[in-house]
């Protein structure tokens, strides 16, 4: 096997903004989008970032996804926002809907924005890190197509709706979190499988719906379960709630798949939540007080065998620094995906 | 085994109330503080209502909680709030600060109320169904005193930190959850433990960390883990800065036992978070939405052995129709820890 291919951060934006173009985006849709996925591959989160683009394009080209729409406000109030995405590419809607959330908070202290009619809008993390960057702490959410089950029933129920938060942390980059409520993502259930190993229980059911540590019909049968059970079931429904639910639109059991139904708009909605950790005051300033509790983690005594404790979005951020010092590494499928929308919008991807 | 006793739920809720007030809480503080706890014991909820209120008297009589304190505002913005709880109640801290929140939503859409200096509250989620019962959505979260341990740690590291919502369902009643950020309640692994039978994997790490699936020497060697490890580390750090972090106070892992350390005040902080569902606009009403979308994860096929799939907050609303009809089940410990409490407090429990 040879070495990964290592691409500059500054060559992936590039060339991902230049296919957007190409395929009709609007020079700033283009942009925010092309940054957008390419910093989601610097953090290694490499299946929410620059692999999609392919798909973005596609569903574009198939009429369910609009790539010069522009998200409007359907209601404006001081401290909440509802927008409408237009159908459009889902990290514009992202990107606005955090930044009129943060525009909001830094007048009223707290302001929650929700964005509809969106399109899958990739890592929530970057968006809630928007926030963070901003000196807010960032709460996003997004419903998405149903894709795992509920306690007593089989098949999909409802979607695994991401989860993501931010905080600015002084000395430390932001803390971060991004998870999917189901207990893991698909994605190990098929590494098990193709690699002929069980999975732990609490991962999957069978196609009766009933516990199972046996990959080997997945995902044709079986389906994942939430987060803990009842505790992950219980949390993608607040998150239906403060998107699709808030938005009187779709719930993640209404949603298609915004990729294996590309003619269709996809309809999710994302929340927005926002606080300006300085209104409430205190001393000393908020980043000082977060990167002292994470020192005081990082020293709690070691498991047997750790090397270290880390905090919530510690090894993201080594990724990134790595990435941005030696160029981001780029798996051999998010290669090949990026080298086909090249060919498909007539643009050359500068290391191929 | 004679049947669980059964009290009706006014002779509790007068008991407790009594007891407060000879203890010398104000009668306000009293009613809010009894209601609380037994309707907790309404929902089936056990081990967080009134077979604390021992506890909290006998906190009040070591001088690590004052009965007669009530909270204060800090910080009052209209959509935001600090106070302080004065080491008092934390039945009081909590009532007060979600419907201060109620309140400050009514009229910016969005509240966000923070209560520092308070003490172990009780059930979150009474909180956030108050918010729900006012037709908003409630989120309410808490710090608690370290008792679960971080990945790569070993021994206690930072609390399980309580995480609830509550929404309104039209013609349901409110959709509720209310969740420890520990895989499993450390009563399960206790039971475990008392059974000889072994716990899941994913439950406890051993003395040194270590995974362990062995509970028989828990808790004095070994303590829980996180929901799905990093997921439920990750949100229990969200919890600690929004409740520690944004009071200024302390997180959870500065924080002493409520119950081992009567002596000391608890000092823990709640957040509040509330949103008018309204604002947004949007038909059918917000409460016909979420009902629909509750009878459409009903709906789903069933797993194999499954009667039904309930939605989060229905297996507590059963138990609370049940305990209106028929009295309120107190399991042994609670009646034990009642009759002592009575017994202390010189009030004679009407069913003793």
């Amino acid at each position: 096997m040879s070495p990964p291919l290592r691409v500059p951060y500054p060559d992936l934006e590039r060339f991902a903004e230049a296919c957007l173009v190409e395929a009709g985006a609007p020079h700033a849709h283009a942009r925010t989008t092309a940054a957008h996925l390419a910093r989601t591959d610097v953090f290694g989160v490499h299946s929410h970032g620059l692999k999609n683009l392919g798909g973005y394009l596609d569903k574009a080209r198939r009429g369910g996804l609009d790539l010069a729409a522009s998200p409007t406000a359907v209601v404006d109030g001081p401290a909440y926002a509802l927008l409408d995405a237009h159908n459009g590419l889902g990290m514009v809607a992202g990107d606005t809907g955090v930044r009129t959330a943060v525009a909001k908070a830094r007048q009223t202290g707290v302001a929650v924005v929700v964005v509809r009619g969106s399109t899958h809008f990739g890592a929530a993390g970057l968006y809630a890190l928007t926030a963070a960057e901003a000196g807010m702490v960032g709460i996003v959410a997004s419903n998405v197509d149903a894709n795992m089950t509920a306690p007593g029933a089989r098949g999909k129920v409802l979607g695994n709706n991401p989860l993501a938060y931010a905080v600015p942390a002084g000395r430390y980059p932001p803390v971060m979190l991004d998870i999917a409520l189901s207990q893991v993502a698909s994605l190990k259930v098929v590494k098990a499988r193709d690699a002929g190993t069980p999975v732990p229980e609490g991962w999957i059911v069978d196609g009766e719906g009933r516990p199972t540590t046996d990959p080997s019909r997945y995902p044709d049968e079986g389906v994942m379960l939430p987060m803990s059970s009842h505790k992950g079931y219980g949390l993608a429904v607040l998150v239906d709630v403060l998107t699709g639910i808030l938005a009187a639109g779709p719930t993640s059991d209404q949603i298609p798949s915004w990729l294996f139904e590309p003619d269709v708009p996809n309809g999710v909605a994302h929340v927005f939540l926002v606080v300006d950790p300085a209104v409430f005051g205190g001393a000393p300033p908020v980043g000082q007080r977060v990167a002292d509790y994470l020192d005081r983690l990082h020293a709690a005594p070691l498991a047997q065998g750790a090397e270290e404790i880390l905090h919530p979005g510690q090894l993201e951020w080594r990724r990134h620094d790595d990435a941005l010092a030696h160029g981001v590494e780029l798996p051999d499928d998010v290669a090949a995906s990026l080298a086909e929308a090249g060919r498909r919008a007539g643009v050359r991807a500068p290391w191929a």
